[in-house]
């Protein structure tokens, strides 16, 4: 498929690595092509910046957001913290969305009073809703929102069965979404179709027992299993 | 130990038969004893009413909330509705609450919107950091919250490893609550001690997706647990 990767982080990084390595054209979206291929000192968590690691990794194709959507037209990845949401999809505009898939990763974290972050939205709202009701042709699917990326894109890294959720109002949109997670090797009875896109809810927030979990064990390698009655 | 059981739903009716089965001389508060009395009926849920409940288990003592908190006061376990959690606790008085360790397993879930639920508190505060502030001297432990009752006082009902969360300010406190917890069956490797009273922000807003999941599963018998890397 070509897909886009909207978003130059550690997230969209890793999505886009493991997309090339299954064979997929990723065409990786940013607001300003010069400006990330500048960006080449690690962030603050010891991430590689963009501009190096697209050196590393010549197999993806730097774009803007909107020439990224149209190259990578058979499903959109949205990958950036969630807050960047519309000023990203405002940028790749409503005709280009329509129609498409896209599965968004991102949470609405709100660092900006330090540790731990809160939620710009959440309880009654979700930053997946909120794409859903500006863009209601384009078909949202929310899903690995509820871990790091390493574990998103390797669930072997985390021993056992876990699960991953997924929230969407589209069956055939959440059918895309579920194959390509049983490419990155998540299992079918690992995955958990929640419901409708109002579910999102749910997902997003969770990050904060998972900020608290972070800190905790000292490493992102964990995730959440459902288990259930014997 | 002498225990203060405050509520008398099926969370309250679970913990006091465990406890009971346990040993312990239990305190069961009600607002009105009378009121309680003569509720025969079982509510929505199917859950038994306390009225009938409380004669088949004729070692619960039903008191008021000032009196059970008197009489149980070893431990006092907050097993009501969280909105209620103020009406109840300000009947009981700062004075009699002052040192003591409350479990709260309380969520403050608002239904009167319908299903699901949203919360009536979140992301920037929790129920538990409320009665904390609210009451300095009382030691509130957050923990049980995250799973249905018959969980919380029989975790093998279901399969493999699951987690329940501690979260509270007083490390003897917490210790208590983590003693309360073995006695029920949890394993000291599935209790996760997450931190301070915020952190009970995280185990509360995990709700929403709790009851997507129950609406999923069809089953309140599931929990979460937290598988680490290999």
């Amino acid at each position: 498929m070509n897909i886009s990767v909207l978003g130059t982080g550690s997230v969209g990084q890793a999505l886009a690595t493991k997309l090339v390595s299954l064979g997929h054209k990723v065409f990786m979206g940013t607001r300003n092509i010069e400006n990330s291929l500048n960006k080449t000192e690690p962030d603050g968590w010891g991430n590689p910046a963009v501009g190096g690691w697209i050196k590393n990794n010549p197999e993806v194709q730097l774009c803007t957001y909107k020439e990224a959507v149209q190259k990578g037209n058979d499903l959109v990845v949205f990958a950036m913290n969630g807050n960047a949401a519309f000023d990203c999809l405002n940028a790749v505009g409503e005709d280009l969305l329509n129609g498409k898939t896209m599965i968004d990763i991102s949470n609405p974290l709100d660092f900006s009073k330090g540790f731990p972050p809160s939620l710009t939205i959440c309880n009654t709202d979700s930053l997946s809703e909120k794409i859903q009701t500006k863009y209601p042709k384009l078909k949202v699917v929310k899903s690995l929102n509820t871990m790091s990326n390493p574990v998103m894109v390797n669930p072997s890294l985390v021993s056992g069965d876990h699960s991953v959720f997924v929230s969407g109002n589209d069956e055939t949109a959440k059918s895309q979404v579920v194959s390509l997670l049983n490419s990155f090797g998540w299992k079918n009875e690992n995955i958990i179709e929640l419901g409708d896109i109002t579910t999102a809810r749910g997902t997003e927030m969770m990050l904060p027992v998972w900020v608290r979990l972070f800190g905790k064990l000292q490493t992102p390698l964990f995730n959440f299993n459902v288990n259930i009655a014997k």
